[in-house]
C-alpha cells in the first residue's frame, strides 16, 4: 500500500482522492513513508477567517485528512474511525501560502492507532499540531 | 452585540459573514442567547470523508466557526485568537443532512475564553463535541 | 451495579477503594445515578503545586479516577481502558478546600465510551472540565 | 536559570521542590536543556489503578510537574498558569517501574506558552504523551 503512495508522489492526483473534503482541500503528495505521509496545500480564500488567516477548522480539516490516509496507508484490512482530535494552533497562514502537512503514526496498536501531524509554512515554522486516535470499526 | 445577533435570526446572512470559510459553510443563525449561538448547516458533497460521512475537520470547521461568532458577540473590545481546540466525534452525519451547532461559553475571563460546542443531528442526537480556548490578542 | 455504588453513598469507604491512588485521594461518594457519579475530595498539602494551588495533574487523577469508577459503574463485563483525555483549568483550588467531582457518561458505545467529569467548588464554580474516551480491552 | 537546572542534575533534590506534589512525586532531573527537562520517577503501589497499572491521572501528574518545571527554568519574570492539558496513553506501567518525562518548548510566545511532554519506559517505549498551553499570568 505504501509503495502505491510513493507513486503518487507529485502527481496532481488530488481530484481522485476518494475524500470528497481532500479534492477540495486539493493537496498535494509530496512524501510517502511508512506511517508518514507529506501533503502541500495552497490556502485559499474560502479557507480564511475574518481575521483574514487561515481557517482553524481548515487547519485541522488538512491534518486530519492526511492523518486519515495514513492510516489508510498501512495497509489494514479494517477501517478505522476517529475518536478524537486534539489541536494547538501556534502561528497563522495567510492567502496565497503554501503550507505543509507531516503525519507520523506514534503507535499502531491492534484496535487503536494514535498518530499526530504537524502544519508548518515552507520556512519549517509550524502553523499548528495536533494528535488524533482511531479505532478500528467494522462495517 | 447579542441584540444585533438576534436579529439575524432565520435570515440567509450566512453570505454577508465576515469569515470566508463561514461563507462556504453556510450556516443559518437559528438561536442567540448571551454566550451561545446556534447555527444550521446543511451537509453538502464536498463536505464528505471516503465513507461518505461529514468529515471530522468539517465538523470541527463548523464547530469552530460558530464558537469564534459567540466569541464575537460577547461585545469584548479586543481580538480572541483560538489556542486551542478538542474534538470528539461521537456519531456520522450523511449527505444532505441537516446539523445543528450549539455553543456555549464557560468561562470568559479577562485574558482567556473556555467555549464549547456540540454538534447535533435535529432529532438531538450528539454528532460531535468540542472544547476551546482562545486567548486575548492586540493587534 | 449502581445499585451497589448507591449503596456506598456517604460511607467512609474510599479506603476500601480497588484504585491505590483512589485511596491515596481519599474522596467519599455522595452521589450515584446510571452514567454519573459524584465524588468529594478534600484538597490536601501534598496535592498543591508551587504557586500553593491544587495541582493541575491531581485534579486530573480526581476526574479520571471517578470517570474510571463511572464507566465500571456501567456494569460491562470487560474491561475498558482509558485512550485520552483532556482538561481545561478554569479556576484555583486551594488548601482545604472540598472539591466535587461529577461524571457524566455521554456516550456508552460497544466499543468505545466518552464521558466527562466536572471538578467544581462546593459554591457551584467550576475548577476544571475534561472529556476522555476508554476503548473495550481484552484481558 | 537553566544553569541553575544542570547543577540539580542527579542530585536528590526532589524534597527541596518547591511542589508539594513534585515532592510526592519524588523524581529525580537527570536532563536540563533550554526549553527541555528529563525527570525520572519510579512508579509506587499509591500511584497504581484498579488494574495494578500506572494511574493515567498520575502520569498527567508526573507530565505537568515536568511541563511547569520547563516553564519555569525559561527564566520569564511572569507566573505562567496551565490552561489546558491533553494526553494520550499508549502503554501501560507497573509498579516499581522507572519511568522518564521528558519535555519541549514548542513555542514560547510572549503570552503563551505551547509544550509537550512524552513518558517513557528506560527501553524508549512511550508510555504517554501530552500537550499543554500555558498564559502568562499577572499576580
Amino acid at each position: 500500500m505504501i509503495d502505491w503512495f510513493k507513486q503518487q508522489i507529485g502527481k496532481e492526483s488530488a481530484q481522485l482522492s476518494p475524500s470528497f473534503t481532500g479534492r477540495w482541500l486539493n493537496g498535494k503528495l509530496t512524501g510517502a513513508e511508512e506511517g508518514s505521509l507529506t501533503v502541500e496545500f495552497i490556502v485559499r480564500e474560502e479557507m480564511l477567517n475574518p481575521g483574514q488567516i487561515l481557517h482553524g477548522g481548515i487547519a485541522t480539516t488538512m491534518m486530519d485528512d492526511v492523518m486519515g490516509m495514513t492510516v489508510f496507508s498501512l495497509g489494514r484490512k479494517d477501517f478505522f474511525a476517529t475518536i478524537n482530535v486534539s489541536v494547538d494552533f501556534l502561528r497563522p497562514a495567510r492567502l496565497g501560502d503554501t503550507v505543509i502537512a507531516k503525519s507520523q503514526v506514534i503507535r499502531a496498536g491492534d484496535s487503536i492507532i494514535n498518530i499526530t501531524c504537524e502544519l508548518s509554512h515552507t520556512d519549517g515554522k509550524t502553523i499548528a499540531r495536533c494528535t488524533s486516535n482511531l479505532v478500528k470499526t467494522k462495517f
